[in-house]
């Protein structure tokens, strides 16, 4: 954990992703660790805040949060534009050295037992909230935010400071196939007259 | 309907969404129209692509949602800056003129009885999937999409053209408060060595 990692008051946590980045679910079940890329993830509420995320029956992950009810979302950054394809692409199941040979290198956090991504921008702890329809149906799991913390390099004071900051610290938007944007200018609407 | 709408194969339409714009929602229901912005809105699933949306109880379009079972996604554009932020802060229920007082312009497309807003850059024709559970304790919509379109000049051949388009063309990602970042530079993966 770096000195500029700070945590996120949980009211202004859902504006990590608001933005509508891709990111990196990560969880420990058993001693194993994994992380994948998700491109579908989404804020479902502010207080307490929740959070969606699709999580395909085929992942390695997905088991891992179901059996601890326990996971991370966190937003990867330009920098980190070949370490989320790889974390996409591959499984834990036919990989079993996933991780390492994606470079992807874990951190901790106190009080939480949870495998945290280096090198993100912001990270969301999150209990899973049991909807097994939505979860065998659609693939479709909530998250209880119960934790947040960013870098205070790309978000601080609550706001992402991206026009400010390193273009590498920019969020990912996955389309298809290997092609991002990423995000852009900042836009501030003009009071009405 | 301009020229330059065409409609998008339905195995693409999930595209127009995963990069996670804010998006404008408009619904239909005993003749009565009307527009919200909804920053939280998300991709689901890509055959039958499906999409989730949430919508706030003290809306005026959910009851239309709800009423019809019908609605549209569309991707506002840098050029709807203020149309978006106006759609998305004012309400129907205390602003009965709300559509007219921000110029939202409405057209029709054949074979849908739904209200789509003029110069958007993709819409998305959705039938509610009924859900609820989830409508009722997280405000969380499900769409089955049953018909998609473009504007060329912003999305052609299943793939977003921000970097060869007027950047005017850009989709809105809300953070909070009237603040947005417009969606910024194309970045693709190298294969791996």
């Amino acid at each position: 954990m770096t000195d500029y990692i700070d945590s996120v008051p949980l009211e202004k946590a859902y504006r990590l992703l608001t933005h509508g980045p891709t990111v990196l679910v990560s969880s420990r079940h058993n001693g194993v660790d994994n992380v994948m890329a998700a491109a579908w993830s989404c804020a479902l509420d502010f207080a307490p805040p929740k959070v969606t995320v699709v999580i395909d029956k085929i992942t390695a992950t997905r088991a891992l949060v179901e059996g601890s009810g326990m996971f991370v979302l966190q937003v990867p950054t330009v920098a980190q534009l070949q370490l989320t394809e790889q974390l996409g692409t591959t499984s834990l199941a036919t990989e079993p050295d996933k991780l390492q040979r994606a470079q992807a290198e874990l951190f901790h956090i106190d009080g939480h037992d949870l495998p945290f991504v280096a090198g993100c921008s912001a990270w969301l702890a999150c209990r899973l909230v049991p909807e097994p329809h939505n979860q065998q149906t659609y693939d479709l799991f909530i998250g209880e935010v119960v934790g947040a913390w960013s870098d205070t390099r790309a978000f601080k004071d609550g706001h992402w400071q991206f026009e400010h900051a390193d273009p590498a610290w920019r969020s990912l938007h996955h389309v298809a196939g290997g092609h991002f944007y990423a995000i852009g200018e900042a836009l501030t609407v003009m009071p009405e007259k």
